[in-house]
C-alpha cells in the first residue's frame, strides 16, 4: 500500500460537515466510499481539520491509502471519478506513512466571505454571508489586529465551564481583512482553532463593522473569557478553509 | 400604475430559462408570481432577451407594472422579498410606458465563462464550462476578432432552411477573451443575437483552443452558412446575460 497526502476541494452546502457521523451525509464519508468502489477494501481516512457542517475547502488535507498497483499519477484521476461533483481532489502526494495530516500541520487559513450591500447576492450566494447594510470597513480592518497573537479564545467558542485553564488558549498567526467593492474577505491563519472560533470572530468583527463594539472592545472581550461577551456567531457558508502548509516535506 | 425598468440577476441552474413556458418553472413566470403575490393582480412582464434554460443573469431588463401606492425606493425589496433565493432584482427605476426592453436595447453583453484545467472545479462548478485540458488561448483570442463586425450567423444557430436571405445576419460589436489563470472569460457584446448563438460561438472557439480549427477558419464557416460546418455547442451553465445598455434614458 502506498500512503497519499490529499488536498481536496468540496462545496459543503449538502453536507453534514467533514466528520464521519451517523445520520449526516458528511465529506469523509464521500470520500472513504470513493476509495472503497475503487480499491474494493474499506478505509477510515484522516483528515486535517473537522470543517462543520455547510462549510467549504479549497484545500482540506488528508491521507490516504492506495495499492501500489495505482500508479501515482493516476490517483486524481481515479479517485474523482468516483466522487460527486461537490467533492474533487485536486493533489495525491505519496508520503511517509507516517503522516498525520492534523498534528502535522504548521498553519491553516481560513478565509470568510461577507458581502454587505443592501440587496442579497445571487450568484455565488452559497459561499458568503449577506449583510444587508454597509460596514465600516476601517473599523473592521482595525478589530482584526487584536485577534493576532496567543490569546484565551474561551469568549469565542462554546462555553465549557469544566474547561481547565489554558485549554482555550491559541495563536493567531493573521486575521486580515481585503475589501473588494461590497465583498469583505476575512482571512485568519493560525495552527489550530477551537469549535466555531472563526464563525464567532467573523460574526463580532461584522458587530464591530456595524458600531455595536468599537475595535478596541475586542482585547475586554476576550478578556473576558465567557462567549456571552462576544457578538454573533457567522453562518458557516461563508467559511472556506483555503490551505493547511506542513513543515518540510510534504 | 408606475412603469418600472427592472435589473435582474438570477442563478438560471434550475429554470427552464426565461421565457413562461408549459411543464417548466421559468424566471419570468417567478417574477410574474411574485408582482401577482405584491399586487393582488396577475400581470405579464416584458424582458429584454430570452435566456435558455440553465442560463444565469447579472443584468438581465424587464418592464413591470406597480400601483402608485408602492414607493419607487421600495419597489426592489417589495419584490424581492417575494422572490426565490435565486432571483433577484438589483434596481427598480421608473420608466415612461413607452419602454420596450427588448425592442429599445442598443446593445448587450453575454459573458462565457470557461475553467480549462486537467481537475474539474467544485466551488462555483455551477457558473463555468470545465474543459479538462489546457487550450490555445492565444489561438482563441485570434478567432474572437474574426466574429466581430456584421456576418451571417446562420452556421452559429439552429438550422432552418426556409430562412429568408439576410434573417441570419447579426453584428459583433465585441468578441474578446480574458485569461485568468486557468480561467477563461469569453465576453460577446451586440444589440440582438440568435438562438443559441454565443452558446455555438464559444463551443467552435474552444473547438480552436484545441487545434481542432485554426483561428481563420472561423472566416469559411461564417461564409458556409450551415451549423454542421462550425464546432460543437457550449453548455448553458458558463453563459451569463451581463448587462443591457439602452439610449438616453432609461
Amino acid at each position: 500500500m502506498i500512503c497519499y497526502k490529499v488536498t481536496l476541494e468540496y462545496d459543503g452546502t449538502r453536507y453534514g460537515g467533514w466528520q464521519v457521523q451517523p445520520n449526516a451525509v458528511t465529506i469523509q464519508a464521500m470520500l472513504e466510499a470513493a476509495l472503497e468502489r475503487l480499491t474494493g477494501t474499506p478505509q477510515r481516512v484522516q483528515g486535517a481539520g473537522r470543517t462543520d457542517a455547510g462549510v467549504h475547502a479549497r484545500g482540506q488535507v488528508a491521507r490516504i491509502l492506495l495499492p501500489d498497483s495505482i500508479p501515482a499519477e493516476r490517483v486524481v484521476m481515479a479517485v474523482n471519478s468516483r466522487l460527486p461533483k461537490d467533492i474533487a481532489v485536486r493533489e495525491a502526494i505519496p508520503v511517509d506513512p507516517s503522516f498525520d495530516p492534523r498534528r502535522d500541520a504548521k498553519r491553516k487559513r481560513y478565509r470568510y466571505t461577507i458581502h454587505a450591500e443592501p440587496i442579497r447576492p445571487v450568484l455565488g450566494r452559497q459561499y458568503c454571508w449577506h449583510i444587508p447594510r454597509p460596514l465600516d470597513t476601517e473599523a473592521v480592518a482595525s478589530a482584526c489586529g487584536y485577534f493576532e497573537g496567543t490569546h484565551d479564545f474561551t469568549s469565542f467558542t462554546r462555553t465549557d465551564p469544566h474547561a481547565p485553564p489554558g485549554m482555550h488558549e491559541r495563536t493567531v498567526d493573521r486575521c486580515a481583512l481585503t475589501v473588494e467593492g461590497s465583498r469583505l474577505c476575512v482571512d485568519v491563519e493560525g495552527r489550530s482553532f477551537l469549535y466555531n472560533m472563526v464563525r464567532n470572530m467573523v460574526g463580532t468583527l461584522v458587530d464591530v463593522g456595524t458600531g455595536r463594539f468599537a475595535p478596541g472592545e475586542i482585547v475586554p472581550i476576550l478578556e473576558a473569557r465567557d462567549r456571552r461577551s462576544a457578538g454573533q456567531g457567522a453562518p458557516a457558508c461563508g467559511l472556506c478553509l483555503e490551505w493547511i502548509r506542513y513543515g518540510g516535506a510534504p
